[in-house]
């Protein structure tokens, strides 16, 4: 993979572009944002992360002729059977927000003692829509699920998520905090390493 | 997942299943074949081993009602820009065999002096057919194409492919000697690791 020199990031996040682009500095790959190009939405018809991850990049790939990288990523309740999941940014409803679903998070874990979870980032890169190798990387970061929201910090379920090994909500984490050890950063350690240096 | 007390192989292969039961003894979780169940064959519809095993983990958790644990590997050769890649056991067509398909690998790489290329292999685990986070676990095994073919032992392509560290073909390799270097162990050895024992 050491020759990709480029490639679009199908996502229109500035702080997942960021992010990236940091961390793929090391390997000298130019990371371009979806918006250069007139990419739709794919269509997210996968069961899961990795599936989904693999739909977004082929996606993006076809529409802009470079090699493409996804990411999908999500909340996975053990007790709910791994919902949200997939649908953790829609779990309240397509109009629904973080507030909302946090809202019904906390409704669904109503009287469960057994709270713990994991945020999940699958990334997978493909050199060319057909690719049949995708790189795929996944990050799991594990906690437990509060009763009351805390913390102002990240976005949706941040304010519930009490990682493994601390004291505090996600939510209470400054960015570069949860940037050096959350789901994504994970996935994309692995990435890095995947595609050398 | 380590509540998994037992798991169908979606696979035909005694070979397989042998090697897999004993790997996966130590997790205390029993591996059924597929033939106990009336699993047909799944469309395989993706476009890389990932997505491909992933199908066929979902399609015989549908069908027996048990997790279920699928594979999907075959040889990426970089020149052919990953060929034959998920096609590998069909190269040759969908009458072919091994020997067809050798041949066809070698006449591909005529003249063509760069040889490295990949066994790659990519097992799936789903707990139920609509699992949202199954396990993928890939292996790599890389190596050199050679120009004559070599050996007798193994199946594929494997008189063609002489791995990297090495200096004979993998089917001058016993059964053992492969099997604890191969990209099938690799997946395997991961696969464990995430299941815990």
């Amino acid at each position: 993979m050491s020759q990709i020199k480029q490639l679009v990031l199908a996502s229109n996040n500035a702080g997942k572009l960021a992010e990236l682009s940091d961390m793929l500095a090391p390997s000298h790959i130019e990371v371009l944002p979806q918006s250069a190009f007139d990419i739709s939405d794919a269509d997210e018809t996968g069961l899961s992360f990795v599936e989904n991850a693999i739909l977004k990049a082929r996606h993006a790939a076809r529409i802009s002729g470079l090699p493409a990288l996804a990411d999908d990523s999500g909340l996975a309740v053990d007790a709910l059977g791994g919902a949200p999941g997939i649908y953790s940014a829609r779990y309240a409803g397509e109009h629904g927000n973080d507030a909302a679903n946090n809202a019904k998070l906390l409704q669904a874990l109503d009287g469960i003692e057994h709270r713990s979870a994991q945020f999940v980032c699958a990334l997978a890169l493909v050199r060319h829509a057909d690719d049949p190798l995708p790189i795929i990387c996944e990050g799991l970061w594990r906690g437990q699920i509060l009763t009351t929201a805390r913390g102002d910090n990240g976005f949706g379920y941040d304010p519930l998520f009490q990682p493994d090994g601390m004291t505090c909500a996600s939510a209470e984490l400054s960015k570069a905090q949860k940037n050096a050890v959350s789901h994504r950063a994970l996935a994309l350690k692995a990435l890095v390493a995947r595609l050398g240096t």
